[in-house]
């Protein structure tokens, strides 16, 4: 296995960072944990905005939907409010209560005073449906897995593929999973970093572009475009809410880029947040500045959405090996099929 | 206790159905548990648009963010496609997780193709937070809590006030939590009813204005707008889709005819259904057909929407008794005050 | 005539600044011309964010479609935007054209440059239907009435009632037109301003509840609700763009509160804006810093909005005197509808 | 020059109507106004949805608004409502206000009632900034020409690059402007067509990815991402309102997929209409039906746009000859770099 790269199926122009990655963006952190059992094939991925207290300290964040065709929790709070206050965990469709659950509880040992002195707190996890590798109906996944993912989270080189939340997702109907990508970029002479890390699982059998063109299509295969794609976006870059927004957006033409028409069964969820100007729990003061690049340069930041999108998706299917699904037939790897072709 | 028409405080000049609630609506179900211990005071609530199969014949929905602080789980795929598959369960913010796998667990009984052979359920599930009376952190509210609510839907009268997942609730410095309304109309010369119920835990003390202008303040007291309310607008009005939406936006002028801002701490959603129409899981035919009234006829039931959920609201304060709040303190009940000034 | 306060009919807590007018937020101007003629009453009303050129120096500002039956201009580049690069102007539904043109053209005369070597220019546009007085059909705003409005731009007192383009409007049955209101507010010991000016056609003849309670109905009459109402919501509190779409949104509170479903047939529409931290055409830095409250101090300013809002309507129906409409009915003034019953 | 089909840059699998245009959708008619003079190159294009009356019968209808940096007119209406009942005129950014007016002009003279004793009328016209090529302050267009594009209105083979509202425009540092195409589909054994038109004059130089994967770069020129398209979808498939609304939707994939990203300064508006289950100004009952397809089968619809959408692009840029800019520099036809490359 490996990463486009490795296949010439970089996207774009602007430069990866050290680890082509999400933990890229300074502060980033993502732990995986991955459940393999019987009939099984599920778990659960975790991204860090950042490493310390997130309800003490909130991350901006704005959230894409794309297609609504999903059960994700914490959204319409991210959404009016503007910010994220926990970490975010990704997992499968019927393992949203326990994970959600982890959140809380976690958020409420660490500051006592939630529900009782002050606001509640708003869990974010997002899901897919791996249905079709994963016997969904045992909600497998526990509070403590959701705990085992938090507690694994670190900076460095991404997990990918069939790991974590992805161990049982598909794409195009190869097998596919985690995946993540990054982009520098120089904005007004200071350097900034955005990434993406996706769980991959949408994407019709035969609707797969590559970058140079190509269709992947693994013949005899029916996937229909019902499976979703949850992508998360983090940078460092200063952008205000409205930015974020738009930031967001353009995650679907990420997906778009790769021959997805947004499928009616596919949830497809952007959230994107940014590390600067974090809004404290207790504000110090009534007044608070942020910083934002001008409209006229965001144009370069779209285009890194765009780039990373794309990318970690390639990456979840180039990173992940070929696996058996629950009817039994094989579920290939994309760079078998890229080998057998190079 | 009584309701809101014992007090001369009736709104508008539509006539109530029978029960003067949601159940008025032909086939429309609502359960409660409560739950009362030791520093408890919370439980569930079930609104159930029919009683058959609710993921074989999906109803026909749409969603109104008012002001999105909340946790509410369901509502993006709702908002997106239009339909509700389960019954709505109504409970405080950190039971979201046990009435969602309540849910799925009872789709999947009912449906043993769920997340196997068809496509995964999404629950509905609305909260506010009744954390000024009830221990919100011992998360108290089991699945079983929510199976017992929609075990005992029914229709009929709807009890009010301090019950199921309003035992603990607030509204205006008052006790408040569940009521419910119901307004009959007539379109073309056939007999339509509109109910509404809500979990009211919103309002900043002070701010209520009754219908007869008179300003409620229950004096000392200091809530802030920071509690929410979730408003269900049930009908078996032919809406289409676009219509259903207007129709559930208008939920948010029944609140500020109460005084209301939907202030920033308060999750105010409304949830409207229509059972004409309903949608099959499995549908026989590629083509099917949507009655809907004619758009010219639709202020009726924009006057009906406002008209039953302001007069919900007062129903479920003036149907609960006063209580005790985690402080210490006392929380009146608004017929006490109003008998005072009677 | 009169204004609400002269009846006691003023609306909530909050101080009103000097004029109660939104020319009390510093640099707000406003300017009007009245069209009286032969089966003519029509006008222009221009609000302007502050008397410089507003294409080089923007104001931000979001844009809250209560109910979109209307054909306002400007508002979707407003809304992805967040700024305003003209004056606003108010006017009947058939005269969006030569008010747009007239903006176009003092821009292009500002700044030769438009549409050349910098971007086109927004014209933000808004209108009501007049019908029910003025022939709309005759067309007869000109692009030399929209120059007189803006040139007839001041600060201090409003005229309201039947003005500018206010001069054919009414609302709940009653003669109504332009209103406005202000109310002063401190957050974090500094003091600040938010305005309101409306352009009142809307509301059904029978729904108007005064802030004592009582229903204000001119029997015999039959508005339906199908006239629209715009609000323009001026401010100098530092709010960034998230803050200012929540601002704009509660103005539908402001009408609500007033008795007001939000009718089918009208286009109701909130613009906001603030003059803090305005947008340069030409940003001299590719970052900026904007200064926001703390979203935990936004309740006051929600509370400002629904009471400058609903006195700003009240203003405009106590200012305006009584007229014959088209159909040779006559409109009577709410004011008279007071006198009698004091 | 050509279409894209000449050049084996067909898109996708589905197959084309018979003259790969919108006017493949029975009934459906499009003329243009072509101004070409010293200076000025631009002009008008009108879409008809019906050849009668489309205040008397309106078309269902709604918008996607892919990013909002434009000025088109009518929206907000459309969106609320979900009709269409004037043409949509296509035209430069300046040249809304003549065209909004021939649109009124002509709304009333066929019935004379508008705004006296039925509702006004609501003008669609959408726009792009010419300005490269064409001296958009002379505000060249007239309502003659607007009504010129409108009479010329027919069925058949639509005239497309340098045509009509196109005439001035450019797209990726290629000559554009009109561009068309269609599917066939069918859907329960019926067979349907969809169509798309644009005004292309987005991308940005260099960003071009043609259907074989390579990129189409006019080396030399830098044409930010700031120009904007207008995409209409017609169709004659049994679509309810939501359903349209996903569908428009989709549009935003289409140009995607050729390598944009929604550029900052580029309004990207895309329109869906159906001929299914008009909706009559006076209707004949209080209840009407409106048929729609099991959701289940809009995949096929949604492919349908995506491939429609980026091939009418691809046709408007094969269709354009080169040009010469307001800045003197040539502005090259794509034709003529793929002949160089074939």
């Amino acid at each position: 296995m490996g990463v486009a790269r490795h296949f010439d199926l970089g996207v774009g122009r602007l430069k990866p960072g050290p680890n082509d990655a999400i933990t890229d963006v300074p502060g980033v952190l993502v732990g995986h944990k991955t459940i393999i059992a019987d009939g099984l094939a599920t778990g659960v991925t975790a991204v860090l905005p950042h490493g310390g207290d997130l309800f003490r300290s909130k991350v901006r964040a704005a959230v894409e939907i794309i297609n609504g065709f999903g059960k994700s929790a914490g959204l319409i709070q991210l959404s009016e409010l503007g910010t994220i206050e926990t970490p975010i965990l990704l997992t499968n469709t019927f393992s949203i209560a326990p994970c959600a659950e982890a959140l809380i509880k976690r958020a409420i040992a660490a500051n006592p005073e939630i529900g009782r002195e002050t606001s509640t707190v708003n869990p974010v996890v997002c899901e897919c449906n791996d249905g079709s590798i994963n016997d969904i109906q045992a909600m497998a996944v526990t509070r403590q897995d959701a705990e085992a993912a938090l507690d694994a989270a670190r900076d460095g080189p991404v997990e990918q593929g069939s790991i974590g939340a992805g161990a049982g997702m598909t794409s195009f109907g190869f097998k596919a999973g985690i995946g993540s990508a990054s982009r520098n970029l120089e904005i007004g002479g200071r350097g900034f970093t955005l990434g993406a890390l996706v769980l991959s699982n949408f994407g019709r059998a035969g609707d797969l572009i590559l970058p140079d063109g190509r269709r992947a299509d693994p013949k005899g295969l029916s996937q229909p475009e019902s499976g979703s794609i949850i992508i998360v976006l983090g940078t460092d870059i200063p952008l205000d809410d409205r930015q974020l927004n738009r930031v967001a957006r353009r995650a679907g033409a990420g997906i778009a880029r790769l021959g997805s028409y947004w499928g009616h069964g596919s949830g497809d969820i952007a959230i994107a947040f940014t590390t600067a100007d974090p809004v404290p729990h207790v504000p110090s003061s009534p007044f608070s500045s942020v910083v934002r690049i001008d409209d006229g340069r965001i144009d370069l930041v779209f285009e890194a959405v765009v780039e990373a999108t794309a990318e970690a998706i390639l990456n979840a299917l180039c990173a992940a090996g070929s696996a058996v699904g629950r009817n039994g037939r094989r579920i290939p790897a994309l760079a078998d099929w890229l080998k057998q072709r190079a």
